[in-house]
């Protein structure tokens, strides 16, 4: 009988250093809404998404490369920056072929942070593509640590949810000795059959909704509407 | 109309300095074992419990006061002190009018990192004395922090589900915008009705448990016999 691999749930990044994640994969998570809209570029077609941390990384970048430059603050495009983080921005017709140079700050942090400790390989989750983050996870025999970008380092339930919703897709994969698992695959439990009520509870749909981003919420908790694996290789996310 | 004092909920001693914690209440939860045993000390008469984060500390201050030296480890008392930290050791007919000095890890961290940051009022929080926290929260008209001692800074289930227990309580006198108080109080409503089986799932009674302490931890999920409430007092915990 084979050993399952571990998983572990980590609930924000500032709780990353506890964990060894050298020769593991980790799956970064910001639901509301960077890798939501990672997968939705990459699934209509952009050759690549870079993630950065700032805004002048993001304007040179975008030079050099010719990519899309996007980033947000308080719900409005960052002057200099061309477009918002919105994966309605997206579609096909526009992105299809082209590099977009994302600016996040909690899931790029997080990003290099796993990177940083040695991760094997770094991926992003989110519910629009959960099937084949699922799919990744349950067939590479490697430890799993599913890090939540969280918000400004403090939890956040959305992140946790889809970190439950990924644990009841492939539990009987793994070995799990993991309260922060067991809390969120709870929490996953409870609220799965009514996720649009869910998340008109959260901290972050207060903030964002005030900018009257709600579509963009509701399609951020909707399964698997852009079915891709964004993996990270070489500064780029690409289709795995 | 009067404004309502905030309610935050901190998962981890990693997360506190994320937060303003001046002026405020800090309650500091360590539900298996030590917040327990010091209401259990405190309501059986002891005078005082100190609070020690090493061995050395524990034992100086045990030859100074004349008292009581107690602290383990792997379910064993730690050599060079007197006693465990079991509540079942200390009944009334032992520990009536005498000074517990008691080395923990995670919950000693995390108070002096409270009192450190200013906090106005530290007090201790366990279901044996949940009703004596909730009274004295629901009375002050402050701020409060709810603060899980956790296990070696990593999230675990019983300190955020006591904390959800005590939100259940009091809500109405706070305004709560805070994923993590949100989420502990799911927890508490998801589990209140089951929580001896409940416990059964956690990390920390497969550690614990595995040296027999099974009385133990259901006597720490026990609401109110041991109704005190333990405040901070110039390096002493002691009935408030």
């Amino acid at each position: 009988m084979s050993i399952k691999p571990t998983l572990h749930t980590v609930l924000s990044p500032r709780l990353l250093d506890l964990y060894d994640v050298s020769d593991s994969i980790v799956v970064v998570i910001d639901v509301f809404r960077a890798t939501s809209t990672i997968a939705t570029a990459l699934y209509n077609g952009a050759e690549k998404v870079i993630p950065v941390d700032s805004v002048d990384q993001c304007i040179e970048i975008g030079k050099r490369t010719g990519g899309i430059t996007a980033g947000e603050r308080d719900g409005k495009v960052i002057p200099g920056l061309s477009y918002g983080n919105s994966p309605a921005e997206y579609p096909r017709s526009f992105i299809e072929g082209k590099t977009l140079v994302l600016t996040t700050t909690n899931g790029t942090k997080l990003l290099h942070m796993a990177l940083n400790k040695g991760a094997a390989e770094v991926v992003t989750g989110s519910f629009p593509n959960i099937s084949a983050v699922c799919r990744f996870l349950a067939s590479q025999q490697k430890n799993v640590f599913l890090g939540c970008s969280a918000w400004k380092d403090r939890f956040n339930l959305e992140d946790a949810l889809f970190a439950g919703a990924i644990i009841h897709e492939i539990k009987d994969h793994f070995t799990i000795h993991c309260d922060s698992s067991l809390m969120a695959a709870d929490m996953y439990e409870m609220h799965r059959n009514n996720m649009n009520s869910f998340i008109r509870r959260t901290t972050h749909w207060h903030r964002l909704a005030s900018y009257g981003l709600e579509k963009d919420l509701e399609y951020c908790v909707s399964r698997d509407v852009a079915d891709v694996l964004p993996i990270y290789r070489n500064g780029d996310l690409v289709v795995g």
